[in-house]
């Protein structure tokens, strides 16, 4: 994309954070959050790797978007095949702050100590974090279902 | 992009390294390589800041490309504006670690101590290094003009 | 110190987290717990900085131990004056994860977001993590007193 | 250690990097290089594992000294036995940046690519680099033995 002077059009992104395993319920939860994500024309981020990563990355695909996969370890190829843009970080679990900075909202489903680390860590650095059916932490603003966690973070970034 | 699964196509991503700071000359360089690399279908990798990295992602705008800057800080806007994806690490200039394991193959132009240090470990991770007027060292494939150094990339590329 | 062999002698390890900010009672658990572990002949792993992190290793170095500082920035004089060793990582709060990682057990102490980061962080690495009037997660051991905690770490490493 | 407020003695720390590999003339020269640093009473730092780190360690326990080994992964129990502090980054080979950040002072001794890149890396921030037989890069200061190197390096710290 380019804009006027010939550089890069910002678009916004959004984290979307969660277990690398989890059931058919999540999973599924997870691809719609990323198709809507991507009809509101931003793009996800995550960590590119298997279960929620994979879900939420498949479903901005879908839904035509961009996606971008931050990945713990050296090699670029392990990242889900509905990750775009992989980056091979080396960091291990540290990739996961990462995403956090790099995200200018987060979407938190399901989950165990892996993605409450990351919530914590978003709310520490005054990210919102919008949780679907995760740590009830205050500071994270809960949501009922995708349509309504991805009305709420592009609300949420509109007035940013 | 999609392939026929619904997945993102793979493309190969060139990693473009050189100081923050350079001449005219340099910058021209820097420019007509991140053009000729986005005109072989190839995404640029950089640090995200100014010099050769802003001129580089500028290039491949201009070449209808797509550019990933791994930015030191924590501040994804800090990057320059011919950046599509800017990745905020937080890790400092250990993110230079990070474009090296994410990039197929490595141009280095010109550059100080900042570049050496990634050609190095470049060629620690048995990545191949293109030199364009920069150090020296064993191992760097020399080119002399951007032309040169990334048809010697493309080539390297096509045989991985 | 040495071994038989002229190596090193192994001590464990024991992180202490908790916030930059605290006031005079936290600081006096903290200090005392600090005192505590040096005094059973543990090391004392921070993060080197202010509150919770100086008064443990002001503690530590009371009761005669050592303690090690990790550092988020690049210059190792910003360690507080009772780091005996202080490790400038340069990645911002990834240095978190380091202290966990070297650490062999952890003891929260109030603290906010971030040290609710860093608990989670432990016990998704299966890390004992030991609470003192901090967040309550499933997985945290809680205890009343700094003598009630360093007993259950010095019970757990027992027995590792 | 205690200062008169009960404060950490601030100790100078000098890294040793090289090779994990290395023949036994070079792991000699790394012996007596940290068996002196220690008779001059300061701490050695390297990377914590094999080669020229482990005999630099194992030098200095036997001069009575203290040595930090910063390691690339995520079990401290990998470090070689003459580490007495080691800290587990989980960053792998960014962990190279931690040693020069934290070192006052870096000697080097033969190596590859990874010493190169570590050599580069501490003249762009700054840091003096002694050469033992290492890469001959502009800005090296060329040591013929170790007693020349840890003579020349202590010489610098005391004006520092």
């Amino acid at each position: 994309m380019k804009n006027d002077e010939g550089g890069s059009v910002e678009r916004k992104i959004i984290g979307v954070i969660g277990g690398s395993v989890a059931g058919p319920d999540v999973l599924g939860i997870a691809e719609e959050t990323g198709r809507l994500i991507a009809k509101h024309g931003c793009c996800v981020i995550c960590g590119g790797m298997s279960g929620v990563m994979e879900a939420a990355a498949k479903g901005a695909k879908e839904g035509g978007g961009t996606t971008i996969g931050i990945l713990p370890h050296t090699d670029r190829h392990e990242a889900n095949p509905y990750i775009d843009i992989p980056i091979a970080t080396g960091i291990g679990e540290g990739r996961n702050l990462v995403i956090i900075r790099t995200a200018d909202i987060l979407i938190a489903i399901d989950g165990e100590y892996g993605t409450l680390s990351e919530i914590a860590f978003a709310l520490k650095m005054k990210k919102p974090v919008i949780g679907l059916n995760t740590w009830d932490i205050p500071g994270v603003i809960k949501a009922g279902t995708p349509i309504e966690a991805v009305g709420m973070a592009v609300e949420i970034l509109s007035g940013m």
